[in-house]
């Protein structure tokens, strides 16, 4: 039997070294993707849950306010439900992927799925924050009034359901630029030219 | 000199196909990224330039709409705004790679800005959409009076102006995906584990 030179040594250290590279990498996508979902699902149930009814009822105000009634507010629920289901799903990918490796092409498809729900998480949530501004502000121009005097709790909850889904979409730009990472790093002729 | 052998040549023809497919990827990535500047150019223009002013006036409603009475559209105009200066800027960064080649990191620096800038514009599209929609459909819940009818010009050319946006982000997405697959293809052991 050969015995173990220097150079086979350090070689054995570097392949080791990238292994646990690529398992710490495995393991931050994993954990961001968890949180990515944790902020998504809590955005989607406080905002699918608001409905304040005020104990008032005149001829021309209706003292009722519920998501459902804008339809900025729908949408921000159906677009974090399904940013919320695909994120639980690549939670589990991201766990196959830690346990046995994956194809780098793999990468590029999570890139993509994750890159249109930054967009569709995004889109859910700057449509309802413009919402809830006008809520909270009111616009005179349009004669549109503030409603928030009136329906305090539920603009507070729709507030707090923003921040949740402005959270998962920082965490989605983070994952994709961690996916871009990895692939980078992949085969690494540092200076290559592509 | 040492004859040519098919080896040598099959090697030559591989390294060359891949230098042609290298620079075809450039010169998408190129039109890609005009294609999005001129998208977001025109919708910045159309929103920014948004000002009806009605002959009527009465004691109640004020007949003057302009982008920069609603703080949404104000926003869709800034984000644009930023979106397009930083495409202008990548398109010389494109053309510069066509001609000289680049470094693989100029893609995953490339990936997170055209990632966040896929955040930007779909926000200020989506903010500005959520808007537009409640002036041209009003909110009975809310009792938010739709103010199309009145303002119809304003709301064709805000309108117009989202469609340029949204065709912005979706081409950005594109950049995206491409510039990922572009490190994929980068050094092709196609099936390699990361």
């Amino acid at each position: 039997m050969k015995p173990a030179t220097p150079t086979d040594a350090a070689e054995s250290s570097k392949i080791l070294k990238g292994k646990w590279r690529r398992r710490g990498v495995g393991i931050l996508d994993f954990i961001l993707r968890v949180v990515a979902f944790a902020a998504i699902l809590a955005a989607t149930i406080a905002m699918g849950t608001t409905d304040e009814t005020l104990p008032l009822f005149t001829q021309f105000f209706q003292f009722e306010a519920k998501y459902s009634d804008l339809p900025a507010l729908t949408f921000f629920v159906i677009a974090n439900g399904i940013a919320g289901s695909y994120l639980l799903l690549s939670v589990l990918v991201s766990i196959f992927n830690i346990l046995r490796g994956h194809a780098a092409i793999t990468k590029v498809v999570l890139i993509l799925f994750d890159t249109v729900m930054v967009a569709l998480v995004t889109a859910g949530a700057s449509a309802a924050a413009a919402i809830v501004y006008l809520a909270h502000e009111g616009n005179s121009s349009a004669n549109w009034f503030a409603i928030c005097q009136q329906f305090g709790s539920f603009c507070q909850q729709t507030s707090g359901a923003l921040v949740g889904s402005f959270i998962g979409a920082l965490v989605l730009i983070l994952l994709v630029v961690l996916s871009a990472f990895t692939l980078y790093r992949r085969n690494p002729p540092l200076n290559s030219k592509i």
